[in-house]
């Protein structure tokens, strides 16, 4: 199964494309949308519904894993990571990818086994599961292997207990 | 000049064509878009896409104004307003419409001159300016004219500055 992981954000948003296939996980290509503050939000937005559509086009994943905001931020924030992650859920859609939400406590207890793991934890562990050479550079990036992954790993708990 | 005004959200997203021209404004349609609770957010997000694609290619607007969130509220519900947000600003872009935000404050003071004017005073005072028979049924429809009524007479004193 071939998951499209991403971590939403206006300035960066992460993307993953992860091949899952019984107790193997495998990177097929990430990277980092990246969009200049100095830009309009519009364009900014429609930057990343591009990017997401085009590597949809590319590599064809089957499914859509995204990062849930972790809500103890502020609204301004979460306002304007929202912004993004709808015209992202608008791509998937468009592409008639299911989608499916984790929360950065489900990403970290599936890549580490602990919910309180730092960010340089999951990084370390994502670069061990997909036998990277070496760590992503951004954060975004790593967060949205993880959640491919978190995905991969949980779909294969849905198919074990069917 | 004719705008779009929107009041952007995820169960309700209210629209309004208001034409403006001199000291006149005059309400061209508008009315709100719906999506059910019981849909997945990727397809109510698209719903609210294609509507607003549809509304701008029937009335052809020339802007986009949109009522900024009230942000002393709690980043779930600025998240999910975001995402709202964020495919309404995408349509606007993808139909090259420029965009105009306005603060419920800005549209407070434009609409009754009074920054603390309740909702009910608002939609009287878009009734009155547009000479509707009867004020909108819903807030958000009325908050959508409001809004472009704002735009209306904001664009007029940058005329006359100008």
């Amino acid at each position: 199964m071939r998951i499209l992981g991403i971590d939403p954000g206006i300035a960066r948003t992460g993307w993953a494309v992860v091949e899952g296939s019984n107790s193997k996980v495998k990177a097929i290509a990430y990277g980092c949308i990246e969009t200049q503050a100095s830009r309009d939000t519009s364009k900014r937005l429609a930057a990343i519904h591009k990017e997401v559509l085009s590597i949809i086009k590319k590599y064809s994943p089957e499914t859509l894993a995204i990062e849930e905001l972790f809500f103890n931020t502020n609204a301004k924030t979460a306002f304007v990571v929202g912004q993004a992650r709808g015209v992202i859920l608008l791509a998937g859609e468009q592409k008639l990818l299911p989608n499916f939400i984790y929360t950065p406590l489900q990403v970290k207890i599936a890549i580490t086994g602990y919910g309180r793991a730092e960010k340089d934890q999951v990084g370390k562990m994502v670069k061990i599961l997909l036998n990277l050479k070496e760590m992503p550079k951004l954060d975004d990036t790593s967060d949205a292997l993880a959640v491919a992954i978190t995905h991969a790993f949980s779909s294969k708990l849905l198919t074990k207990i069917q």
